[in-house]
């Protein structure tokens, strides 16, 4: 029985890392499809969207389904609370870069206003911070965890510089501000995954460590 | 036993419909703090997001604990963990309601740029899905909870009618630009207040119905 549990609890875990890889996939894809200028890359995104709403529903069955069978202790309950919480996250972060692909098709019909370099830049830090917040889930690493929390700041402090610069873009003539608008649009959806892969840091570290970071992280 | 966990289980929805009144105060402070220009309104926001973080870690700890100690049918199993699923949804309304205030404590250093007609329209539907989204998830009233879901194409409708007439004051003079876009982003902050609330209600549906509307709903 306990083994048996063991095996679907690492079933359920190759399951989110599996999910988190295609979402990872989708931002990368939004955003070279964006800076690139390429529709093709674009419409990957929304064709992975279905793939991923599916995969959210999956593994809450799953995770509910070890609950209900095995009744576990007190620190693996909570472990599969953290998965459904983190399955929840991801389906979230696959809807930011489905609204990323959207302002990229948005930008196709207009000349580009500026060459994509820092958004490029946010887009990397946020994507990565995906990829280790699952992997500090996984192998319950709370020093991970507690680095992709302080990465955040690094995304809002570029967010905060991205939305000067377009806008002076936007002040400078008014042509530019439909084009500045939506890049800057682009930036907030980074921001939001950087939270989400925040908020999965967080419910790491306080599975691991037993201690609450959410809402006081230094 | 029994009558102790349908104790324990109503004190815990109290708790969320309490926690959920906060939540909707804040909306409703930080709007009308923003249209009246009254830093004192605002101010009562920022106070109140503390108590609102603490009340999600201790839902958090009360279903989890009913989880772990009465173990649950799958039926109510996966009501508590959609109670806890709501909490974290109320927690990230109420950093919407922050983000708000903010842009009001920003734009109060300024002349207004319009008047606000439209916003707290926004804001007003907004905190109803709330309150019902709630009010849906106690009673078990999947009517209503379908309801909430629907509302979210009007938030998103007033949402492009003011993102395109902020658009045109921008077009006009540039000095507009920095005021125009914190109302945008106040907009889209009440925009995420309300997918919020419609992650309840299809939640809610689903635990209702055994029907899952969150990726087709109609």
């Amino acid at each position: 029985m306990e083994r048996h549990f063991d095996n679907e609890l690492q079933n359920l875990k190759e399951k989110l890392v599996e999910m988190a890889e295609i979402v990872e996939e989708m931002i990368k894809l939004a955003v070279e499809g964006l800076k690139e200028r390429k529709k093709e890359l674009l419409q990957k995104v929304f064709d992975n969207e279905k793939d991923v709403n599916l995969r959210q529903i999956e593994n809450d069955d799953l995770a509910l389904k070890l609950i209900a069978l095995h009744q576990p202790a007190a620190s693996d309950l909570r472990l599969l609370v953290t998965a459904i919480k983190i399955s929840s996250d991801l389906e979230r972060i696959a809807d930011q870069a489905v609204n990323i692909s959207e302002r990229g098709m948005d930008l196709l019909d207009e000349p580009p206003l500026k060459p994509l370099i820092d958004i490029p830049r946010m887009a990397e830090i946020a994507q990565a911070m995906v990829k280790d917040a699952i992997d500090a889930f996984v192998n319950g690493n709370s020093d991970l965890a507690h680095e992709v929390c302080k990465r955040d700041d690094m995304v809002d402090d570029l967010n905060d510089q991205i939305f000067r610069e377009l806008l002076t873009y936007m002040m400078q003539d008014t042509k530019n501000v439909p084009r500045a608008l939506k890049l800057l649009l682009v930036a907030r959806h980074l921001e939001r995954i950087a939270d989400h892969a925040t908020n999965i840091g967080e419910e790491v570290y306080y599975i691991v460590k037993g201690k609450d970071i959410r809402h006081h992280i230094e």
